[in-house]
């Protein structure tokens, strides 16, 4: 057996090891199908019961309520980022708010000009995108398409504690990276997307869970496959799904269900691990920088620099000779960003923490002078 | 160990036993990696190695001449009906023609006709789409942008045995549902283009092919994940890659070259598997009807009638028993389809040929009326 490491990947992420020994086990056949996950139709009756059952999980995760759409689709969230203004805007609603706090919501944002009006209601970008706007930050149009917002932004490091309040206007949320690490009031949301490859499954599909009204903005003259009126139509089967994709959304949220035992459990072993790691930030007298200010700390990628590149190097090399992999900072950004999603074990996060303390311990005495504490 | 059944399904479909033993192996860890290969970063060395390997494979496999990029796609080929006009038509080819040759070849005409101007080079439609056309028969713009062709209806059951001849107009062609069943002439193409789930692998990945020169009519304006030219200067990580999805890829190509032993001789295996059906329904004095003419008929689905619907329902129900499975046509079309793509084993052939055999003895004396022999 291949050994494996404790893998701080930002995404492909981590995944419980139960459901990949499940993956790997019914690899050749699944019993109800005599032939592999990889091998049946969309349409036939197994897949139709794993589609159905990842949808559930879902809703009964989230408490979706019946008014809500749940699609499974390909192209990621960067194709998202595009079928969003092309089916929300327009019919009276021609421009769109965007809420800018790090790199994919500025990304988000300049697909969007590409596709109609747009305004922006907050701009971190000032700041080096290491806080968040409160409610009274924002500036919002009362006539926008939607707003738009990115619960967490895994280059910087910083995540939204609760949804901005946008009274009447569509919410939409990218949630990428934060997917079911907590319940969430989804009546709060027009629509809220995530690519399934940090807490959710495997890259390769993307959530979509959208309030079906919105639905009815969606063009007949829109491409077909970037058409959500279609796909909800179609029940995600307007063509061939990602159908092994959805087949691992199927067992993770199993997993989340039966083996942690729900949403407000999952987001207590999330807490408890990121305090793991921010407690050796705040006690390194900055010899560990955390990019986010500390009422905006993501509770999934936790983003910090050392005194050096050097340092740097040196943390990325030792570390994954002790087996903790993936901890190199986004290539954008540099630095470490060590991704605890829902699938980290508590095991994991504890090595980190050990090895991180040691590491300090060890280079910390041979900076040239004695480092200042966090501003 | 779940035993595994002759799966005729026409897509996702049957695997070679051999690639999904590895998958299944590997779920864990893969040994360069400590993880799974759903956990690993697109932009790590592993998924480097990957995705490299996918492409030479291909390369490999059908000549592929140097001016030409492979690009790695989600979205199906039902997104290419679309990106294929919002790229190609343009800047002084404005106008697209389509060859209609069955279901798939129409439903991407219908998607072009949304983005710009086409005509119908060719239309089977009023044949019932039981043959193909011959070069003389096409009605050409030379100025058209490029010419979309399918080569293989996997409803109607009819493939070209080589491309048409469209002088210097880009030659496009949808070879999603026989994509490497036999060596091709590269050069030929302007650009083509495969979902995975026949030949090539798993559903979630779209193979494009396309000749460098044509990236320069990608426009700025296009969202960036409808864009070819962007996706070639990214090496197919615009974004998250499927990375599972290529990987099969890699794993199925790895087996065409060292196990198949090339195209050549997939070929070869191809035209033995499809002619022992073919000869069953020849000699069935017209209890199983063929769709297509018999020049036209397709090495990857055999396409076919029986004397009733009861008689259908008999035949899929009783080849079930049998291990013999998907064996249903398609929901438009009725009927029998026998998809046996590459990995369909030449004994699953010969299983289903001697079931087809049995059936028609079985049944052909109860029907009220000798049959009249195929037209």
């Amino acid at each position: 057996m291949t050994p494996r490491a404790y893998n701080f990947s930002a995404g492909p992420a981590v995944l419980p090891e139960s459901v990949l020994a499940e993956v790997g086990r019914d690899m050749l056949a699944l019993p109800s199908a005599k032939a592999s996950i990889l091998e049946i139709s969309h349409r036939g009756k197994t897949f139709e019961e794993i589609i159905a059952a990842a949808q559930a999980n879902l809703r009964r995760l989230l408490s979706i309520p019946d008014n809500y759409e749940v699609l499974f689709l390909q192209g990621g969230s960067r194709l998202q980022f595009s079928m969003i203004p092309m089916n929300l805007l327009g019919d009276g609603h021609n421009s769109a708010d965007y809420v800018l706090t790090g790199s994919w919501s500025e990304y988000a944002w300049k697909e969007a000009q590409k596709e109609g009006d747009t305004r922006v209601a907050w701009d971190g970008s000032d700041g080096n995108f290491t806080t968040l706007p409160a409610n009274a930050d924002l500036q919002l149009d009362s006539n926008a398409a939607y707003v738009h917002f990115t619960s967490n932004e895994t280059i910087q490091g910083v995540q939204f504690g609760c949804e901005p309040d946008v009274g009447d206007v569509p919410l939409v949320c990218d949630a990428s990276s934060d997917f079911l690490y907590k319940p969430l009031a989804m009546e709060r949301y027009g629509l809220l997307y995530a690519c399934a490859q940090k807490n959710a499954g495997a890259a390769g599909v993307t959530v979509v869970i959208i309030r079906k009204d919105l639905l009815e903005r969606s063009r007949d003259e829109l491409p077909s496959y970037l058409n959500y009126r279609l796909h909800a139509e179609e029940g995600s089967l307007l063509n061939t799904a990602p159908t092994f994709a959805i087949y691992v959304v199927r067992l993770v949220t199993d997993w989340l269900l039966n083996e942690v035992g729900g949403l407000e459990k999952m987001h207590a072993r999330n807490q408890l691990k990121a305090k793991m790691l921010y407690e050796v930030l705040d006690s390194s007298a900055g010899f560990y920088a955390g990019h986010a200010q500390a009422d905006c700390r993501s509770l999934m990628n936790v983003v910090f620099r050392l005194p050096s590149d050097e340092l740097t190097e040196k943390f990325v090399a030792q570390a994954t000779e002790q087996n903790l992999t993936g901890l190199a900072g986004h290539r954008w950004a540099g630095g470490i960003r060590a991704s605890i999603y829902n699938a980290m074990p508590v095991a994991g996060v504890e090595a980190l923490r050990d090895f991180m303390t040691r590491f300090r311990d060890t280079y910390a005495g041979s900076l040239p002078r004695p480092l200042s504490p966090d501003p």
